[in-house]
């Protein structure tokens, strides 16, 4: 058996998503080929209009996140970029952080390092099995040198949603800042940054936004102000020793990615017109027929909220009797299908869960993602179990 | 007058290189369609290919640069990124650094932030009015707790070309790391790792690499062990609490620009395919007609190494009764010719040359310059000087 005239199912949207809207690589080509000076250096045409690019991509970045002014959003080339700038750039001596056990390691080493080197104290929060967590013990954790709440708004493991609106509130309350970390949410999940009081926002470009690889950005909101994690030319008071305070210029050192973040722009769009409520619904109606399918097979042991509940598109499982890198190889060699297996960066969601030991299959959808899909992917999995008998 | 008719001519390849070579759009393009899963992420047959693109990326850079293991390069989005993680991962308190008055903010900024953070001292050489350096002067800098020598290949903004090897040697002799800016030298200027005892090199993807804007890389010889800049997420040893050891994943964290490196790796063969000496030769013929046609103008104060030496196709310049941002935007809207003017992020070689009050014009010249769109530059130069009368 082989794959070939079996169509291609790409299965791990949570890693990256594929296919991007055709107007996101129009956008990239164009400009490369017409716009792609160096923004914010030089004031001839073609800088003016790469500079216009990074300017709106800003702009509708800001439209989805209710962020006020699209300054307060430094772009970055990815979500780990965004974090270890939150998070590094923070942090002091001396201080207490509190996250949760279902964090990606883009979170837990950066904390695990400033454990190690400048000394803060980090509390992780347990969840339940399913990565579900109750608002009243990240209160409860709250010490007087706490300084900062960081959590993921959907886990990439676990699917499970967290109330990162609640957690506002008490961070508020106490005065503490909120992180969170949008790695799965961004473009899939409601977010406003007011409401919700949220500080800071790592967002990647290239998977709920539809945008090229390479791109991601950091809200950081108005009152806080942080250490820059580069230091560099930022086009503007070259003069100064210290980075310069106007904003975005302070957190964006170094030459910019314009064709990369013209794509971006275009995958924003695409998330505001077809709205982020819909593309909710639609990826939990593809998450339900995941679980609902992969429930009626006897060998399947399913992580992460139940049947019914709220999640992201995400859903992860272990097969009884098949490790999960020989079912992810036969699911690509064998049916043309692309989901991933392993640990997921993310070995605390694992211990969580249980699955320390094994690692899982994460199948996660996206806008692309078609019923049919789903249902191809349920019955390779049924042919499977079956072919090993169990 | 206006620009309508008036071909387009680029003279800004120091702040980025544009048009890019076919191939190399062709590339991010057919990447994206085809290939840009998370490479590193999963063992699906796409995100092996992304891999794949990653890794035949690092070896022509590897080819290019006499790097003997191209996983000693770590990808980063920009030269600044690339200084940042060399320079904070590198040094620690108490350390001497040695650099030069002509270095770019992108090394002065982390420099400062250091020595106003951690306690660290520095030593910036100076260099003559057109930016050379003896290295004697280098030499004699040294201190007992010297532990890195920074050093750019070439100046941004005066041209200059630094004897890294002799520097290389002293750097060997004493046992100090050297740290190479190659931001306008990589794809210019032969470079050779082990033989100009470079220790680590910082190098963008979208200057004369031809590569696009977010792609960039350092170079850390194996026996160096830096702190990564970024820690979190690599696809690789997800139990580990600390970045992983293995390279590159140590200085790899988080989602890689796929698209973009895969454009880089066409860039990279174009430059071994047109060869470096023979780029270096016709930019250096282009510089000395710039240098000529300039050097007939009264009011033109040229900057830099004078006609006959060695230089990249950095040619700098003020026009005495013309401020440099007025002169830009006269060529840029009347002569649809686009240059910078201003301060270039290196306020230090403005100093070294004497033009810290005026900052000055920059034109810069690329592979694709031809000596028609140099003399159509000098002519609109002439041209200017002659309705101001100067």
């Amino acid at each position: 058996m082989n794959t070939e005239g079996q169509p291609f199912i790409y299965l791990d949207h949570a890693a990256t998503s594929w296919p991007k809207p055709p107007e996101v690589t129009d956008a990239v080509v164009q400009a490369t080929l017409h716009d792609a000076a160096n923004p914010g250096r030089g004031s001839h045409a073609m800088a003016v209009r790469a500079s216009r690019i990074l300017f709106e991509t800003r702009k509708q970045l800001g439209k989805l996140f209710h962020i006020k002014n699209p300054n307060d959003i430094a772009f970055t080339s990815n979500t780990t970029m965004s974090l270890n700038m939150a998070i590094k750039g923070w942090l002091k001596p001396g201080d207490h952080v509190i996250a949760t056990t279902v964090e990606h390691n883009s979170v837990r080493r950066p904390l695990y390092y400033l454990e190690q080197t400048i000394g803060i104290e980090v509390s992780y929060i347990e969840s339940d099995l399913t990565g579900k967590l109750k608002v009243e013990t990240v209160e409860a954790a709250i010490r007087s040198n706490t300084t900062l709440i960081i959590v993921n708004h959907s886990s990439n493991l676990l699917g499970t949603i967290m109330p990162v609106a609640d957690i506002g509130e008490i961070a508020r309350k106490h005065g503490v800042k909120l992180l969170v970390d949008a790695a799965q949410s961004a473009g899939i999940l409601p977010i406003d940054v007011e409401a919700m009081g949220i500080d800071m926002l790592a967002f990647p470009g290239h998977k709920g936004l539809l945008g090229p690889q390479g791109t991601g950005g950091l809200y950081i909101a108005p009152n806080i102000e942080i250490e820059p994690l580069l230091h560099g030319g930022t086009g503007s008071q070259s003069e100064a020793l210290h980075q310069p305070h106007v904003r975005p210029d302070r957190y964006e050192a170094g030459t910019q990615n314009t064709p990369g973040l013209a794509g971006l722009q275009m995958g924003v769009r695409h998330v505001l017109e077809e709205t982020v409520a819909s593309i909710h619904e639609r990826e939990w109606g593809l998450s339900q027929r995941l679980l609902e399918g992969l429930s009626r097979l006897n060998a399947v042991r399913l992580m992460g909220p139940g049947v019914g509940e709220e999640r992201t598109g995400i859903v992860a499982f272990n097969v009884e009797g098949i490790d999960p890198s020989e079912l992810s190889f036969i699911l690509d060699q064998h049916y043309n299908i692309a989901v991933r297996a392993g640990f997921h960066c993310t070995p605390m969601a694992h211990a969580t869960a249980g699955t320390s030991d094994t690692g899982a299959i994460r199948a996660s959808v996206g806008v692309y993602t078609t019923t049919d899909e789903v249902d191809t992917f349920l019955h390779s999995i049924k042919e499977i179990t079956e072919q090993y008998g169990i």
